[in-house]
């Protein structure tokens, strides 16, 4: 095995300017979904690329239709050493609502928190502060023995909040300059600070955006109230039988390929540690809903679910309006479980609701986009490579977690390239994702950055 | 009886200016509903009692604790003659939806349709060119006569779209000043363009809005997705249980005091000649929807509903965003019949939700005001002469009929200076009250004028 340890000594002598670094990064504001900051998420990948040509990588801006990938090779690993793909976005989400951030979110500001420093910014966390872990213990491994151990490419894509519009296209058109032996992700979290996690089970998606006209115009609720299909009464109530009493989704069909996770999985979620009541603080409630008999953990890592996202119809202002309202639209969408098949419940859902529509309304159901959910293999070599390396540096053995979320990549990942994803992620449950004030602790980066080190080593060892 | 002849001539000959000043008055933006429009309306109603003092009357406007009432009276009649009050509203819906106006709302504009011109503008029937009808039928006697041939009083609110907040305590403060031997008013409308109508039930209403408060904020549907209350969904399955398969309303108690209308007003109904598929071909439909084994009529006019006249609750922009919204909200509006008790339906609507807010769910529910289903006495003296008057304007008599809508006013002028009211409507069916384009037809107009002209030469003669 080649010799980590001066790597990782490196790493700590150093870390320091890999903050700055980071904080440099996160200054670009790569809103790559708004046309305003399209300049700034260009510059973005431009200081990406150039950063990973610095440390002696064949690094290039690639352009899409949208937002480039910045695509890097390092060959300079031993002849026959395994080829890793390093997979993260350098896009960020949308600040707002920007009052509600205590720093600006484009300057990025080390604060004090009960875990130590962290920086708060857009991005610190989703995925700007996790890319940098991995490209960062790739730095310290060239500064110290002058290559990488493993063949590495690295692709970085800038609209993974915006629905990765380019990802396909540009795996289609790039499959053999992407081919490796297993993609490493690094864009999920840990369990808590000290406890080092790697997700195995991520849920799919099913969107569809459904609308149900009725009337040809607004009509007065006095002269024709009760006398007329109300397209708003009408998809309230397709959408309530969407779930029985008991919360199971009644869309025919939905469970048949949903399978019981083993015996043993559920034994080895039960002794998680898993803290529910702090899950359910963290969203201000109190008590948990769905379906009957099934644990947190398993309503949200194991079980398929179908969410109302958003509705609107009718009047909607301040006051009363006494309208039938001409039409109503709802957006929902299904997390899905391993072994379902999205299109199938895609064509389910759109039979659920042209079953229900009815006489005298005509629906409208738009496919917003589908994608599998993942069960990554568990017994591959380069997932004990993982474990061991986390193990090493946390002292603990990392725990195998589920994620109720989606991380579409994964997928096309493996259709596209026939490659096994490695989701090893250093973000803590309340990094506040999505929201003002997003932050990463300094000790997770930190982490982050030696967790790669090691496993980089680990993976010189694997021979696949 | 006075000579109406002449002033039916006049009416011909000057309509020109009716349809003129009628535009001036369909200028004004009064939504009085929108803080944005308070200036507008409160414009508006200066320009009214500058219009009825141009004619003669003493005519004031009267501050109330939203928008004004125009009050005016006329004591040009012989002494001795019958005092008859006027009530309309000058205030209008909100144009919304902006975009389906194939005219500007505020520009009132003569458009060719199958019968003749017609004025497209918001407010164009509902109520101003129906008080326009009074107004101008006035302003006709006093330029042939000098004089009209009964006492009159006139009061107009700005604030019928918006529940009439001040109108109960402007009654009570000015009772005295307002009291008369019946109450006029032009809110209503006509079986066809040739087909006049006195109507004599009103249906009541009661109104609330209601939000159901989940998680602190919006969550991320993969994370939380399975496991949390989405209150959308749960708002949905409340608002589908409002009815059963049969198209009844289940709030409990809801039928209790509901009365079957008798055989001789069935059998009145169905020879009226109503054109159900006109109806409904008015609405861009092509069958009704309602109560189980209930003719269209039965439902308007003498069943009570419950309708959802507004929805929103999480995201609604372009796109998908996989969010647990916070909460969700819903504008809905039940319409009652005669002995049904607002108030105690309204508790009733409200327990309803009380009752079926779910665990982790927090009830917001806004009573927006009540008020009582009408029915008018119909071996009435005025009634006689009104049916009279519409006879020798359109040439048949006019059919006694029912009415969807609620006019509130109607129940407080009766509770409050103990008067009944006359409801004699100009509208059609096909209107667009409340919607976009909504339009009165001139020859509805000029007819309303020559019936209002004609009922108060028969008013005259009517000894109480």
């Amino acid at each position: 095995m080649p010799d980590t340890a001066p790597v990782l000594r490196h790493i700590e002598e150093t870390f320091a300017q890999s903050v700055a670094r980071l904080q440099d990064l996160l200054r670009f504001p790569s809103v790559g979904v708004d046309p305003r900051h399209e300049a700034d998420t260009k510059a973005c990948a431009r200081w990406l690329a150039d950063r990973l040509a610095e440390i002696g990588m064949e690094a290039s801006v690639r352009p899409t239709e949208g937002m480039p990938m910045v695509v890097a090779h390092d060959r300079s690993a031993p002849e026959g050493a395994p080829h890793l793909l390093y997979y993260g976005h350098y896009d960020v989400q949308p600040a707002d609502p920007i009052e509600l951030w205590e720093t600006p979110p484009f300057e990025p500001t080390i604060v004090e928190g009960p875990r130590g420093p962290r920086v708060v910014a857009r991005g610190a966390v989703d995925d700007k502060g996790q890319i940098m872990t991995f490209i960062e213990a790739m730095r310290a491994w060239k500064a110290v023995h002058g290559a990488l151990p493993v063949r590495v490419t690295i692709f970085l894509e800038g609209e993974e909040e915006a629905s990765s519009r380019s990802l396909e296209p540009f795996l289609l058109a790039n499959r053999d300059e992407l081919r490796a032996d297993v993609c490493v992700i690094s864009d999920t979290g840990m369990l808590d600070v000290d406890r080092p996690a790697i997700t195995y089970m991520l849920r799919g998606l099913a969107y569809a955006e459904v609308t149900l006209h009725g009337p040809s115009h607004d009509l007065h609720s006095g002269m024709y109230g009760g006398a007329v299909v109300n397209p708003i009464n009408a998809l309230c109530r397709i959408l309530a039988e969407l779930h029985d009493d008991e919360g199971r989704v009644q869309i025919p069909g939905f469970y048949d390929d949903v399978r019981e996770i083993a015996p043993e999985e559920a034994e080895a979620w039960r002794n998680i540690g898993f803290d529910e009541a702090a899950f359910l603080a963290g969203a201000g409630l109190r008590s948990s809903t769905g379906e009957a008999g099934r644990s947190v953990l398993e309503r949200v890592w194991s079980r398929p679910t179908c969410d109302i996202n958003g509705i609107w119809g009718g009047y909607t202002g301040e006051g009363s309006k006494t309208i039938i309202a001409s039409k109503a639209s709802a957006k929902l969408s299904c997390r899905l479980v391993p072994d379902q098949d999205p299109a199938r419940i895609m064509a389910a859902l759109k039979r659920f609701f042209a079953a229900r529509t009815p006489a005298g309304c005509r629906l409208d159901f738009v496919d917003m986009g589908v994608g599998g959910a993942i069960r990554v293999p568990t017994d591959s070599p380069f997932l004990d490579a993982a474990k061991q390396a986390a193990h090493e540096v946390f002292g603990v053995a990392p725990v195998l977690i589920g994620c109720g979320g989606s991380i579409p990549v994964v997928a096309a990942v493996k259709r596209i390239l026939g490659l096994d994803t490695l989701l090893v992620g250093f973000g803590l449950d309340d990094d506040r994702v999505h929201s003002p004030n997003e932050k990463f602790e300094l000790v997770c980066y930190r982490r982050g950055i030696e967790t790669h080190a090691a496993m980089l080593g680990r993976f010189a060892d694997v021979r696949a």
